[in-house]
């Protein structure tokens, strides 16, 4: 193992190759995917056209993954780790260059542990959403998970890239609880509690002794996660699927206090999602159903719109959860706050309730229209990418902004003037939080479509500048944006990233695992010039 | 800066002196501690007799302490960095060898900010939780803050060592929002959105971009934080102030049950306190006021004295927080479900509302009883330090244990048996969690009598060895079994500990920054045989 070993590997042929030879090896030549072969992995929305497929590993265990990874330190190959690949809108299964192997670990599948007693997951990176909402539906535990819009990615995945959800426990992140992973030496850790042998305490306790290490595999490629506890709550006795619609646009400061407050005081108990019009007809159909012209649909089209689909100009959606007398209360609460706040708001809001006292079964409610407050698993959303193409495709601009309406307002007033600049159709989801809000918007455009790609890097990038200018940052962001959006964190020349790097460099000094991700790069390859295109750097 | 200037240094000559003769300049001489002076620093409840007070520096603001890691580098002087110095039971200001000189923040007091509005503050590491509740009443806020025992230790030290509170916010940990810390080589680094210029984010959202840094700084000593925002709750319209006693010592299971499931389910809504009959009498007087014997109080006096009190044989408190209509509904739940797991408990609530709607003050609850479940800072605790002697002192033994009844009960007897062999009272103040709960006991000793420390240590020894027989650790530590409990954490050859040593020596290559804490060891001082008994090798 030498950190000279890359520059030493014969420059006629791709070094991947080598790699590639030696993993079938360990994996079995059916669990090597070659580079440009169908199966080949790539962003399912590039926002470049002509990017080519690139090839992969898919480990079935740990020891498979601590061989892989001692075999890229000694063949200087990269890999770019994913759970699932499902990280749609960020650049899915993407590396940052195409001169790494994908470490793919959707083969390890396996729920290690569900504890429905005290509420606890213990599952490997390729156990999706779906699967580990079959497993507690299966064995009838009173159990509810937390899901993002789609159902089909990765659980762990989800979390380490500090996604979230519509449940209490909507923000996964904060629910993680004890990792293991397998280190760039190949070496195996467990973070927290579970770092002593025969406990349990893992998935139970978020802290163990000495600095906490889970937070540093978050957004991170300071390792491969190869299994992780996460919490669950319990199913409640009732759940509330509230709604909230007001009829101007000038009414969204007042909203966003309201419901923050709300969130504040734990009276609305999840992050409260809050749409304009655009998101609520992405899921009744394609842009051309509604708008014939060039440009961002008019504000007068849209109100026209509203009236028809019978909603707000901002609608709103809550959760109420547990015992039903409980929840009722918190209903009663939030109309009247609501209403104090913007008198001719309505809340409306369906309550289902278990059966004699006992806890709420999820199928009554995944039968509902809308299933993500509930932690039912879905990809009813995936149908809004075809908004402005059949073959459509989108990136999100998700910024965190203090969640103070004024503020709010002012940014949205921002956005809305450069959508309309760039001809698209601003799709706002705001999840609600606290004391923040994700502000989330969505460029829908058709793939391929080099035109309207330009238009979309453009705007994307007018996006993030906006949000800079004002002291906002993405939380998560698309390979391509990865280093603008990290030189933005310009604290003391950005300190931050220095510190990344420096935990970069001491724990993977080799430079082995996913160069680039979040703009943290190792040594080898820091020079700007030479990561902007590294990849004839790295190939050879 | 070399890491060989604490060998070149004179040996004839303390090494600290040239450090604290040079810090002067930097501090002014007032606020440099000489060995062995009046107001040198030691642990007030020391575990072994006869040890000396040591030296100190006090630095004024970040610039003086970014000087001061500095020159530490430079003379090759290790620093035992603390807020305040009132880690009680844990050490106080001890450090790990005294070879070191203290880095003192207790002068860096300054509240940075309080936002009433989203409800966060950003404050230094000398201001305490007195300071904290005095600002937020001094100005009118609509806030309550979480306290823990006592009030006069620092907030931020506080929540970096994971120490909690009994308010909804509690564990004080998930609610630290962005640091800024001095780095051992006097860089300075912001973590989180708070690592960019121009914005607010900081304390605000958990999290910035890439790896997640703040829990790095936790028990840690990986750099010094010098300032850190941390969230509070909005006032709430009504407080609960709720007792549960239970008449049997096997009621325990069934109690710890009840409590936690109402936790995970939201209903109770902060981290309950049960606590036994000894823990009631050390708030009622000295040991020698109930019994004069020797060992233990025996069973039948602690039943005695239970009925005299008119408590249960366990006493639970949890609080309610909130609309007054929900208090209400929540205490009724509460009645329902004790009663149905416990028929003969008895639940009594005191219910504080805000006069016309408005939030509560928090004098009229100060004036009760009890205070730190409403986040009212106290002293009263301190009282109990007399129980075994006038010149009293404590150590606390805390595991965490999964929070599973019958597990609970069981450690439970093995504890009870192991202070009955080494003829100590059983203190007990348990912290339910949703998922895990905090098995506070502590040993009373009397101060300087080496009999009874020398047994305190033995029983001390056992506990641990009994906690981690059953595969659990306290969440926290006193300086003196610091290795022996990250000995414990031995899952792949200590490979957390391994870990935590290789970011230490990437982070602070000179061991400049509290060597020892939480048994992470910078390089030279890690063989075992050095570490033990450091004072000689490194004052020369």
């Amino acid at each position: 193992m030498s950190s000279v070993a890359a520059s030493e590997a014969p420059v006629t042929t791709d070094p991947r190759e080598v790699f590639l030879q030696r993993a079938a090896a360990v994996v079995g030549p059916e669990n090597v995917v070659r580079p440009h072969a169908e199966e080949g992995y790539i962003d399912p929305y590039p926002l470049q056209a002509g990017r080519a497929k690139w090839p992969g590993v898919r480990p079935a265990n740990t020891s498979e993954v601590q061989e892989l990874v001692r075999l890229a330190a000694e063949t200087g190959t990269p890999l770019w780790t994913f759970s699932c690949g499902k990280n749609l809108g960020y650049g899915g299964p993407e590396p940052r260059d195409h001169g790494m192997v994908a470490l793919d670990l959707s083969r390890m599948n396996r729920i290690l542990k569900v504890d429905a007693r005290l509420g606890y997951a213990v599952v490997e990176p390729g156990v999706t959403f779906f699967d580990l909402f079959d497993h507690i539906r299966e064995h009838g535990l009173d159990l509810w998970m937390s899901v993002p819009a789609l159902g089909w990615g990765s659980v762990l995945g989800n979390m380490l890239d500090r996604g979230y959800g519509m449940t209490p426990m909507g923000d996964h992140v904060k629910n993680l609880c004890g990792l293991e992973v397998v280190l760039p030496d190949g070496d195996l850790l467990r973070t927290g509690m579970g770092a002593m042998e025969g406990t349990d305490l893992g998935p139970i306790f978020q802290g163990g002794f000495g600095p906490t290490l889970d937070g540093l595999f978050t957004q991170s490629n300071l390792g491969v996660v190869v299994s992780g506890g996460l919490w669950l709550m319990p199913a409640p006795q009732a759940f509330a699927n509230g709604d909230i619609m007001v009829e101007r646009e000038e009414d969204l400061p007042a909203l966003i206090d309201v419901l923050t407050q709300l969130r504040r005081e734990d009276i609305v108990q999840n992050n409260a999602l809050c749409g304009n019009v655009v998101r609520a007809a992405t899921m009744r159909g394609s842009r051309r159903d509604f708008w014939d012209g060039e440009g961002s649909i008019p504000d007068w089209r849209l109100d026209e719109m509203r009236r028809e689909f019978g909603i707000g100009q901002w609608n709103a959606k809550f959760g109420l959860y547990g015992d039903p007398r409980l929840v009722r209360q918190r209903l009663e609460i939030v109309r009247e706050r609501v209403t104090a706040a913007i008198p001719d708001a309505r809340v409306d809001a369906r309550v289902y309730e278990g059966e004699e006292g006992r806890r709420l079964e999820h199928e009554r409610i995944a039968e509902a229209d809308r299933t993500q407050m509930a932690g039912v698993p879905t990809l009813r959303p995936l149908s809004t990418v075809a908004w402005a193409a059949d073959d459509g495709g989108h990136i999100d601009a998700a910024p965190i902004i203090p969640a103070r309406g004024e503020e709010v307002y002012a940014f949205y007033r921002e956005a809305k003037a450069l959508y309309a600049e760039y001809g698209f159709d601003l799709y706002i989801g705001y999840h609600l939080y606290p004391r923040h809000m994700v502000h989330v918007t969505m460029i829908f455009f058709e793939r391929g479509n080099e035109e309207m790609l330009a238009r979309a890097r453009e705007l994307y990038s007018r996006l993030l500048d906006a949000a800079r200018a004002r002291g906002y940052a993405p939380y998560r962001s698309h390979v391509d944006y990865m280093d603008r959006i990290a030189a933005g964190f310009d604290f003391n020349d950005h300190a931050a990233l220095r510190f990344q790097e420096k935990l970069k460099d001491a724990v993977d000094p080799l430079g082995i695992i996913a160069p680039g991700k979040q703009g943290v790069w190792p040594a080898r390859l820091r020079d700007h010039s030479v990561k902007e295109n590294s990849l004839d750097r790295i190939i050879g």
